[in-house]
């Protein structure tokens, strides 16, 4: 039987067969983007992979059922396996955010879920890191946002020759549309164009920005001015001032698809160009508003990381550690009639959090000591007799005799 | 707008309201069981949280849709959300058990899904903690697995006088059932019938039992004879001489709901009876070969334990810890004209590891100060110049003054 396409089976390294994934990996990724989330004092919190079709549809629009994961459930409701993290954190936000002390800091790392027609490889599910603030119009919620997000890539082992952000603003974009008399209600069209400008030829570019009398030389002239806003000037002051400065670069091709941005926004890449962008955000004020049915106003901005991306680029730059069990001792029982003794060493030596494993059941020593480095055992440890084992590092091949109960000081990892 | 009905919000603590859940609660418990199965030498895992709906009635039978969450995808193939764990892992070990030496010992805490009718309070959606072992037919895998159950727990602080492990065995009952002279293909209806002896007034199973050709009195006084098999008694030494004997007991009222168990199986349960299981399991030596299609036949057993009831008894004997964002220092910016110097310093310290806020924008000292108490953070740090910076311990409120690249020395947790 086989699992759905799009969907991932995690093994533990190494792995058995290149069409899954690993398991470490992925626990290694989730252990960084919690800790960095931590150490900046956001808070965890999580939602329902399930919501009311609903949700999504009144933030993005109709146009965003074609690719979301959704069904009708036993009780006739409309749902969808949550395509984004966003609305279901409105809506949370909106529910309690009396009971928080502003600013409201909180991360998260869902599983999310789309359905577009299956392409070869295409992935239909990925886990996404994200990181939000709520409650603080300043540029400095911004750049604290978009500091934990260096910071979360530079915990992998990348620098700023690896990836760069690149940093807009919708502000800047509204400003220009305006200026140069774009018609109300015509905003949404503009940004599309200049969303996929990178990826469209100019000549297409051009014609459509003529259908809304704006001219694809004078976007180019704007895009490369690349003159900051006040606000994105703001933004990089206080980065440079964490020395972060080389983190960052103001380029207005940027402008990210999503409806529901309101001002700076960004995407992070890898200097070279050779993957999608690793992370996106930006400001989303009016969502929360949108999301309560006008109850609950509060200035928002957040990103998202996604694991798929991430750990392509971690491989490629060489960056990902070797996985194992980290096994501590491997508990070598020779003399079968040591082995009560043998599993009450191993009891202790756990209940002291070491990682300790032993043959199940009666196994030539040979056997043992094979599978002791075939779990690349830090040590083994074997009992002589009721009161003394014999404790070898597997790496110095060094070998000293303990009392039964000292054991565990000789093994500190 | 609403969540699903039986979905959970979980929120960072203190909580907000009874009817949300509390992530770190949630964080705490994933931690402490992601531990317990590494000291054990269990590597982790996951599958999709979707499946073909065959994979789960291939195992248990078309009874079962009535309680799945299952639903058409757009492309027309029958889906379930997975009701448990047992199911995929069967499939992925079948999948590539060659490439890993046995035993193979795994673990996964995925969240499972079912679709009853709805009543008051009752969930849609848990975790669970499942952990198993392949490729080992000896009851020494049975006493690693139910030893690993057992430290679980009590790494949370239960000890013997709150939990206690009911062990049974199918074959026990099995061969209860045969010299008793049951009829072949009445074993599971036979089974069912015991499954449901502590929940079925005595008239209603005695008549149930009639009906197979068996005596209420006769299972009752096997259940009251409470004497081992050879195979529990081996386990229950193997626990014994870990010193583990207080946790476990024979108990013949237990034989497992599910369909496919086949040797010893257990549940785990508060000593005062006041809660649901909080873990059960046990062999299940042909399920490998059944979701194969009989390609790979190995022996199997496993348990799982749900954060619902284990949050509840944690909570019944007061063995949660105070949940907050483990704040260790708060950076105080009373000096607008040394923000950049201080956002400098939170960097330095967020680097160091430390989990470090400050306020965002201009804020008055008094109301800087009371930020970090809210937070309860453990340090304040606030620098005199560039070069001096003062900091105190919010508890004994000592103060020092640190050159401000020696800040770090001063604040360790």
């Amino acid at each position: 039987m086989e699992r759905l396409p799009g969907f991932r089976d995690f093994y533990p390294e190494p792995l058995p067969h290149k069409d899954v994934w690993s398991a470490d990996a992925r626990q290694y990724i989730f252990g960084k983007w919690r800790d960095a989330a931590r150490r900046y004092g956001f808070r965890e919190y999580d939602g329902p992979p399930l919501e009311p079709l609903e949700l999504f549809t009144t933030k993005s629009g109709e146009e965003i059922v074609g690719q979301l994961y959704n069904f009708k459930d036993k009780g006739d409701r409309e749902i969808a396996l949550r395509p984004e993290m966003t609305p279901t954190l409105a809506r949370m936000v909106a529910a309690h955010e009396r009971n928080y002390k502003k600013p409201i800091k909180w991360f998260a790392m869902p599983q999310l879920f789309r359905y577009e027609r299956q392409q070869k490889g295409r992935l239909r599910e990925h886990f996404q890191f994200n990181a939000d603030i709520f409650g603080e119009q300043d540029a400095s919620a911004d750049a604290e946002l978009i500091a934990l997000l260096i910071d979360t890539l530079r915990s992998f082992g990348l620098t700023a020759e690896d990836f760069v952000i690149r940093l807009s603003s919708r502000n800047a974009w509204n400003d220009y549309f305006t200026n140069r008399g774009g018609k109300a209600g015509q905003e949404y069209d503009f940004f599309q164009i200049i969303d996929k400008l990178e990826r469209t030829p100019p000549e297409e570019s051009q014609k459509k920005l003529t259908a809304l009398r704006f001219s694809l030389d004078d976007v180019n002239a704007f895009i490369n001015s690349g003159m900051p806003t006040t606000e994105l000037a703001s933004i990089i002051a206080n980065l440079t001032a964490r020395g972060m400065g080389d983190f960052v670069k103001v380029d207005y091709k940027v402008i990210r698809g999503l409806a529901y941005y309101t001002g700076p926004v960004f995407e992070a890449f890898d200097r070279k160009g050779e993957f999608r962008a690793i992370a996106g955000g930006g400001r989303y004020d009016n969502l929360v508003k949108l999301i309560s049915g006008g109850k609950v106003n509060l200035p928002a901005l957040g990103f998202g990381m996604g694991d798929v991306v991430l750990l392509e680029l971690l491989k490629a730059r060489n960056l990902l550690p070797q996985f194992d069990g980290g096994m501590d001792v491997f508990v070598l029982i020779e003399d079968e009639t040591l082995r009560p003794q043998s599993l009450k060493l191993v009891q202790d030596l756990r209940s002291s959090g070491l990682v300790v494993d032993y043959t199940l059941t009666t196994t030539k020593p040979e056997k043992q000591f094979k599978r002791a480095q075939e779990l690349k055992a830090a040590h083994t440890a074997k009992l002589d007799n009721d009161a003394y084992v014999r404790i070898r590092n597997m790496n110095t091949r060094e070998e000293v005799v303990a009392g039964v109960n000292d054991a565990t000081n000789h093994i500190r990892r």
